[in-house]
């Protein structure tokens, strides 16, 4: 792989946007490569979740051009064994705690390369005891933009974890998933796709969804159509089963969120 | 217009800063043009508040360079048959929903190009049913960095939308106007500008301000003029009456918010 | 100094991220170097926090390259006669206002040029009245960016202001400090560092700590270390003293803030 002529990155964090951590980080990068363009997904990940950590990732990382390098930095396990992966899935590069973050990248696009990030001495000169993330994280991602592959930063790992975000169950005509994610809007993102709602039942207006305290809420096809305070089902940009409520928040409508159920089943005639 | 050498981007919305959203807008623009510098003007309105992004818009947009372009995605009305709109002001450009958002910019710079965003289904390749930021905002964006005009992203309308915020009332040589917009400081924004006090009663200098449970708010130069806990009326950087409290909140001093009152009258000698 | 080639700059502020400020101010640096890669470091100092804007910059700042401008715009003094300084420490340059807030920095790095940033209506062509960060703080930095030095932007000052953060009391084997900063973790970052520790008492895991209403805190070499819930001491990635609780916030489970007293002691056998 070349040198990247525009080199571009991305940051995903848990560190908050009030503490020095972020900008470190950054200018580790800009020390080795001044001219990268650092885009900020998020650094609001709430602590150690890796699930929203991951979702969030998947709603992002798919647009940007090739040779972006995705750092993720969501990290429960700083300090101890777990290792820090580097992967390029469909011409894009990530780096990682291998804790499962990488789970709906995974799913979505195709793996290309994978090593574990080594030899984190040289790439640092020195490792800072607390901070990965601007001690390993950031001078790997530089070493990428400037031309080095992902199989040159370690040795291919044997397996990589991901996340146990259960398929949605689907028997008699009824699916069973569950909420992952509630966005700043208040809106209920499930596990449950589109394709998953077509093979098993129907396509997803002939449908209606259960969800927290309503069970007869309609499927639409935007936002903008429903009356104010009224839930409504939509497949969301992401191809997944959303319950939104127009200029309200769902989650606070059907006092639902993270870990509750969603069910979709045939609207009746 | 030629192609763009340093390509300049603005977003502001209401998208918060938590989702995956605001990254996947900037990543369909850095796919089309990966070296372009796209500034956050905030994601932070309040949900739907077209009135403060008007306001937010007008503070920042005027101190960029000629040809960047703005993107302005605080939207109600997604989904619904709102227009998107392009315009050239002074030299810059604006990518907007036709909902009234552009007037504080429209009272300040000059309109020169004007067009309804048309062919979204050509510019994104296929149209996501609930992201219009995304699907339709940032590749009509990456157009104009690209060196397209205004004119050719679609017709021109016969009208746009401005907002309805009533130019104040002077009679007997009081002027009444009302908040428009509480900064993160608490400072108290009206819709009163410098001229409108010059023409209809004195200098700034020699008035006094009525607003909230206060009615003799003197007014000064600079911020750091009063005493602690002191309400103090001045005119802003943007050429509005706004009343402060030096070292406070003065929203909290005067329990006064949006909506409510603010008047000026001579001050007694 | 030459002009620049990849310009760099940072921005620290207690401005919030609700405003237009922030954007107004990165416009007037971008109008004159639109290939600026402007760095947020925050913007979330707690307004006229001078002693957390000095620790955060000097956690950020030391790691971006030679010639960054950082601009730090915290600044209770606004409006009264406090100069507006700008210096060269170790190979970057900083542009602040005379109230101690580059403290932490010039402890840490090497202090080069000093200069009075003088001459505002040159700089900004009108200098506006309630808004420094945007008609003089930019414009001096993108003199700088420009290839100007600290220098030529104004006569040396005879001294300038540094906090008094008072070095931690070491008597009779402990050593007494205080909580200077809390950061988005809650972890509770001390004045006393890992130097100060060796000298007076030992090597720090042969010491205990006491903060809040713990007394017997172990010291350790990693977050990862403790057990949840448990309160930890290490020295942090800046070489200071820090008390975090495993996956928890140390703030909550101590009840402890900034001024309150950290103690350090040897451990009992």
């Amino acid at each position: 792989m070349a040198r990247i002529k525009t080199p571009l990155a991305t940051l995903l964090t848990d560190f908050g946007d009030r503490d020095g951590y972020v900008a470190a980080v950054k200018g580790v990068i800009l020390s080795r490569r001044p001219e990268c363009n650092i885009v900020d997904i998020t650094h609001k990940i709430p602590p150690h979740d890796v699930v929203a950590a991951s979702y969030v990732l998947a709603q992002a990382a798919p647009y940007f051009p090739p040779d972006t390098v995705h750092m993720v930095v969501v990290d429960p396990g700083v300090g101890t064994d777990r290792s820090i992966l580097a992967a390029r899935f469909s011409g894009q590069n990530f780096i990682f705690p291998d804790n499962g973050v990488i789970s709906m990248v995974a799913s979505r696009l195709n793996l290309e390369e994978l090593a574990i990030v080594s030899n984190t001495r040289s790439l640092s000169g020195s490792v800072g005891r607390t901070f990965h993330g601007r001690d390993i994280f950031a001078p790997a991602a530089a070493r990428i933009l400037s031309g080095s592959t992902i199989n040159s930063l370690g040795p291919k790992p044997g397996t990589y974890k991901l996340l146990d975000i259960a398929e949605p169950a689907a028997e008699g005509g009824v699916i069973s998933g569950r909420i992952i994610y509630v966005d700043t809007f208040g809106n209920l993102v499930s596990n449950i796709s589109e394709g998953t709602i077509r093979e098993n039942i129907a396509r997803v207006g002939e449908t209606k969804v259960s969800c927290g305290d309503r069970d007869d809420i309609v499927t639409v096809a935007t936002y903008g159509q429903g009356q104010a305070d009224q839930p409504l089902a939509l497949i969301n940009s992401m191809g997944l089963l959303e319950v939104a409520v127009n200029q309200g928040r769902a989650a606070d409508v059907l006092r639902a969120g993270v870990g509750d159920e969603m069910r979709v089943s045939m609207k009746e005639k």
